[in-house]
């Protein structure tokens, strides 16, 4: 590797780790391309040629930050109403928290406002994410406890469609109630028709 | 009311006329607050002045188009599963399609980015949207179809949720198929449990 693009790759790796911890420290709408540059030590000018701005910037930075292996799989403890209230509730916590969905609300805007964008945080952080609830409901149906017929995707989407909508329209509270009732209500539509009677059979018969 | 008031309520009328007309008739891009103000006859300092700008101008339009009695009632043929699908089918048909889908984008946008703008959006054009849905529901609840300790807000964003999120986040094609999967999945887990296994063993025997 050349020199120059050793040097490349350094700052690349320097602008992107700056990235994460500014995140990590400010509000979003303080985490300038002058602040990432100032913390990485170059000029940004240099975040503009490479990024064009602050929002295909922090992508990269995300994607960088989950590292070549992705996300980590979900806990698998066989209970899977209780492995899907941990994930559906993490989601919604941190929906409902304005400053840490500050970068979501402006990776969202980006997404609807470019092609390119959108592509780059589908593939590279959202699907990725989406992925591990999606495995978590294989094995789940492996043992018998969501139906053979449902699609995998769609079924992730059963589950956490309804709290992006709710937050993105505002339209009510995003609590660990609304998290529980949403995956009790997804878990009915996706459990076999013999499993489904049982469970709702019991939950009507308890007190 | 003074001819001033008169005048500018004329003025006001005029312009969120011009916007509808136009979104009919042109690209949502092309929909500039020049080309509204020109279409209205008035100056665009107008539009500026009352409203800040193209969205919230866009967004009155569309609220005053819906009229003071707001969006009409959904179909209640008696068949639940066939009332949703077109509904659904009619939402996935729209967010397909990118010139249709547009609008929706630019409001989403604008709803992410400014908390007047979004509370006035819930308020005043998704809300009575998303009310003939749940009344829908209401009715069909009132009928055996739909559990009674089912939040009918919740079902509504169990319905519609998961195709905003595919929309959004462009994670599948917003298809037919897609449409009718969805409810077949809401209605799975709205419908009490006698109903549902019911239905159930008769898709499950069924060719």
């Amino acid at each position: 590797m050349p020199d120059a693009s050793r040097r490349s790759e350094r700052s690349r790796s320097a602008i992107l780790r700056a990235a994460v911890a500014l995140l990590e420290e400010k509000e979003y709408a303080d985490l300038t391309v002058e602040a990432i540059a100032s913390r990485a030590g170059v000029g940004k000018q240099t975040i503009y040629r490479w990024w064009g701005g602050r929002g295909p910037v922090v992508l990269d930075a995300l994607i960088d930050h989950l590292g070549p292996d992705g996300p980590p799989s979900l806990p698998d403890t066989g209970d899977l109403e209780g492995d899907l209230r941990l994930v559906l509730r993490a989601i919604v916590a941190e929906l409902a928290d304005r400053r840490l969905s500050a970068t979501t609300r402006a990776l969202t805007i980006e997404t609807l406002s470019s092609d390119e964008f959108a592509e780059r945080m589908r593939d590279r952080l959202l699907r990725p994410q989406l992925d591990t609830i999606k495995e978590r409901l294989r094995a789940a149906r492996a043992a018998g406890q969501v139906r053979d017929d449902v699609d995998l995707d769609h079924a992730v989407e059963l589950l956490i469609g309804p709290a992006y909508h709710r937050w993105m329209m505002r339209t009510g509270p995003l609590t660990e109630g609304y998290a529980d009732d949403m995956v009790d209500l997804a878990l009915t539509a996706l459990r076999p028709a013999a499993v489904r009677s049982g469970a709702a059979g019991g939950a009507a018969d308890s007190p």
